[in-house]
């Protein structure tokens, strides 16, 4: 590996992270051409997922993807879907080499993409920048391979954690630039979830504002027994903007129907004891496609999605204030006996947000 | 002012920094002697609050000090004290002009150092990093104008805001390089601040570790009825380093009498219902001489000195942990109704302290 395959991989990488949040159920790829040290093409998987990232590159490098090197940031895809297979089109492009991170672990394409490849007589380096890669992708691979999204679990709160006053007050404890950070964040993921409480508390849009005309992301609101206002932003906008409520499967149906008439789609989730059990929620989740779930609290969800061990990043955004121990809490009761039990996180980056400080943790290796 | 005078300030307030914690009821004094360019003289208030910080620089500097120049953190001294004061020496070495951020507020002082000074032909020149010597001498400027010591308080916590689990259990939350940094603060404070409850529960020592013979900070503890362990490790060690023991005028004096009898000193405070009056605290340390006061929780301490606006700094070390709501709080109960209420600060600064994230937090100008 060169040291310029890493920077071309690093490209690869940065535009495949345009479609974070608008590709799913594909995942969001990247792919730079380049000839003779010029780069001749570059694309990621479009909103809505497709077309590949490969065929936009392609288009744009026309003759001069003869000969030349593409950087994919996973492995072309080798069966035919709506599309003919992308490691068809670098062959007839006349691609003369190709280089990747790693495999696919989608099934259908594992390693076949690449044989594919070699079989015409492609040059294919792998193990450029897989780290990163590993990072971009780990929500589709997630959801390859054990059926749930990649969950961030974003919580804004006071200098003492707490997310609200005793009377509910939540508005505003973060600053503006944090409050904007969390429209970017929302961006790259592919739904947004909430808890019913926080969505009868707040009556919240959950969409993504100031990030000019991207596909929303899917708003997913977790209530048991479907108790949420029906003269709400999250109802009066179900047609427009996709809202899909997990509930148990003993919700009312005259509830179901009435949601399921105005838009929303209805996951019937499984019970533990007298909650959603939370693994069956994202296990719905996952089915229906979703790859990466930015979940926005409260306190009850993040406790269970924390106790269950489903937290794949943690997001904090703190802010300079203290409201007391009466305020309510970030994150609900855990049951927690001993400090060894308690979910550990491991720093990945922090720094001021405006006014604030965000800290952004990650699963412990 | 030119770059140069701007830059031996900062290594005068650099060199003042050292005495901070070692020097009180004194201020923490840098002194810088230059002559023809060359530094030939560096001082600082030396713990115990002297020698002060020109004694030393003119000593070093010997016979260069005639025409040179001396940068000093705080206008010196112009009263007889045990010692002749600092204006004096300054005039008796020679030295043909004194740069200083601004006045002592001190009473003996103010105005007439400068005045002695500029009477024996000194060139004076003020205003030269008067932001940095501001906060450097907040805690001496505080206690002269207000009677009472300049408060850092810090709080360690998880990502939630819990300082120890529902049984107690809180070693440890945070890593072993945010602890080893708290010892770095207690360090430049005169005294380190813990309610009885946390002394009761942690049986800490409350001493700097790690940084050398420093001369160690007064332990402070906020007790109203001095039902602290007499077998603890802080009572066991009263006579090797000091301890104060702040109590209700009210509290029994059989007790007032064997901590008094075993080295501790008593600082009778008054009552604000049935709470020791967290003002009257305060009061009591000014009067006593501290200047720089670290309070380390728990979480009813923090509570009244943020409900009483007596919070000057705030530093929180964060850790990648959930413990969950059951846990103890950071901060107590503040009874707040309105977020316009609850208490705001501004970001200093954020950073990795190994595993956690430390954040610092000044008042709002």
């Amino acid at each position: 590996m060169s040291q310029s395959d890493d920077s071309y991989m690093r490209a690869a990488l940065g535009l495949g992270r345009r479609g974070m949040g608008q590709t799913w159920p594909n995942p969001a790829v990247g792919c730079v051409i380049v000839n003779a040290g010029r780069i001749v093409g570059r694309g990621h998987t479009q909103a809505g997922g497709r077309p590949h990232a490969e065929t936009v590159a392609l288009a744009q490098a026309g003759a001069q993807a003869r000969g030349a090197t593409a950087y994919v940031t996973l492995e072309p895809c080798a069966h035919q879907g709506q599309t003919p297979p992308c490691a068809n089109a670098l062959i007839e492009a006349g691609i003369a080499r190709v280089v990747a991170p790693f495999e696919d672990n989608d099934a259908r394409v594992s390693g076949r993409g690449f044989e594919m490849l070699r079989a015409a007589g492609i040059e294919v380096l792998l193990g450029v920048c897989t780290e990163e890669a590993a990072r971009d992708h780990a929500g589709f691979m997630k959801l390859q391979t054990m059926g749930r999204p990649f969950v961030t679990l974003k919580l804004a709160s006071s200098f003492d954690g707490r997310i609200a006053t005793a009377t509910g007050e939540s508005q505003w404890i973060t600053g503006a630039a944090a409050r904007a950070d969390v429209h970017r964040l929302r961006a790259c993921h592919d739904a947004v979830m909430v808890g019913g409480g926080t969505a009868r508390a707040d009556d919240p849009m959950l969409t993504v504002r100031g990030h000019g005309d991207v596909r929303q992301p899917v708003r997913v609101i977790v209530s048991r027994h479907l108790d949420l206002p029906m003269m709400g932003k999250l109802a009066m906008s179900a047609k427009e903007v996709p809202l899909w409520l997990c509930h148990g499967s003993d919700a009312d149906s005259y509830l179901t129907e009435a949601w399921s008439g105005i838009g929303a789609r209805l996951l019937p989730c499984g019970l533990r004891g007298r909650q959603l059990d939370i693994v069956s929620v994202l296990d719905a989740l996952g089915a229906a496609g979703l790859t990466r779930v930015f979940c926005e609290g409260g306190g009850a969800l993040a406790a269970s999605l924390l106790g269950e061990n489903l937290v794949d990043e943690l997001v904090g955004y703190t802010a300079g204030l203290a409201i007391g121990a009466e305020g309510l809490p970030a994150i609900g009761a855990m049951g927690l006996e001993r400090l060894t039990q308690a979910p550990r996180f491991e720093l990945l980056e922090s720094r001021a947000v405006g006014v604030d400080v965000m800290h952004r943790w990650g699963r412990r290796l």
